[in-house]
């Protein structure tokens, strides 16, 4: 290594990841733990770790989150880097955000718990630790932005589902009611759904139908350049 | 410093900023310097650097711009992290890149000349050291992206400016011709201009009126909830 490089700083390197999951009882939730060491032992935390110098940084991104849900390639995106100089008390380090988006019914339980995991609502959450609050805010935007135009929202549901299930997550994602009827016109309107010879009965007596997600359909309609838009 | 983080590998990590400008003739453009060291001396690349312990990642890249432009509190924004682990032959290096977009008219040339600056238009440009090309490509799409929902445009702009040239640079940021009728139109119902007594005549005998962009109702108008569009 040439003089010029060693002769530079070097710095503590972390990702942060904010696991999206869904539940239609809870809404949009996150997955937090308990932080294990000092400073700040006990507190809530997202789950992240250092970055090893034989990993790339999605790598890093990955591993945390196989690690805390057993789950491997799942959507993950970067969200931003936090680089403020005193960040962590304990000493520089520089956080890579990432979020990503599972399927809580895949989630390992088990592996969850030997971590201290759980899920909290993203309407009401506790204070955690160090500026991770800031990045469950920014995740937060850029998924309600990105939802509206990429169908990234069936991420986070079952292979099937029913209409009000869709709107129940869309809804919890943007923290507001939507009008039924326009939800569905605009959905139906984009026909990237298909309707299954299914119901789900649990939630009244005549059911909704399932549906699930037109992928083929989707990937042709993108390279005709069309948009996917929920706004 | 407790063992739990002194057992971790420490990085470099750099700051690289892609500093776009524009000329009513030459286009968009960005600034490069020739490389002044191993590897790859010699070769094209963005204007980066090494993140010191004692600032943030917002002051490094800043520090960056100031340094080849002169120019302090320009519009910058963190685009995202760069980590591959082997983007720079010479040592593990993890890059955050930034955008800046300036004014080619307060920049200064001669503290450019000493870094051996030079402006390249985003239609052709030369390829650049490791990843750098790929953080040019996506700034530009973010720089396409965010343009039409927020007046950032402006930014690259003198404070007084005709339509035709507002619309050439954004055909230059999107690199496709804008219908002028419908640009205009779309510009003009948004009431966010203010015409200017002077005219410019270097183009036609006519000449085309000044504009200025009207800060204070733009941000009356955000509170309100409504957006800049020029999709």
């Amino acid at each position: 290594m040439s003089g010029f490089y060693t002769n530079h700083d070097q710095h503590f390197l972390a990702v942060d990841n904010i696991i999206f999951g869904f539940d239609a009882d809870k809404g949009l939730m996150i997955l937090l733990v308990k932080r294990k060491i000092e400073p700040q032992m006990g507190k809530w935390s997202l789950m992240g770790g250092f970055v090893r110098k034989d990993e790339s940084l999605d790598e890093a991104a990955g591993r945390v989150v196989e690690e805390l849900t057993g789950l491997k390639d799942v959507y993950m995106e970067q969200l931003r880097t936090y680089g403020k100089i005193a960040r962590d008390p304990e000493a520089r380090t520089v956080s890579v955000a990432y979020y990503t988006l599972i399927q809580v019914n895949h989630y390992n339980e088990e592996l969850g718990k030997k971590h201290g995991a759980e899920w909290h609502p993203v309407g009401g959450y506790p204070k955690l630790i160090f500026d991770h609050n800031d990045m469950v805010e920014n995740a937060l935007k850029v998924l309600q932005l990105k939802t509206r135009s990429q169908p990234i929202g069936f991420e986070l549901l079952s292979e099937k589902f029913t209409i009000p299930q869709l709107r129940i997550l869309y809804e919890a994602i943007n923290q507001k009611p939507l009008d039924h009827g326009n939800f569905s016109k605009k959905l139906h309107s984009m026909k990237l759904l298909v309707k299954l010879d299914e119901k789900d009965k649990s939630k009244s007596k005549k059911g909704a139908f399932y549906y699930r997600f037109d992928d083929e359909r989707y990937k042709q309609l993108q390279e005709k350049g069309l948009l996917f838009d929920l706004k």
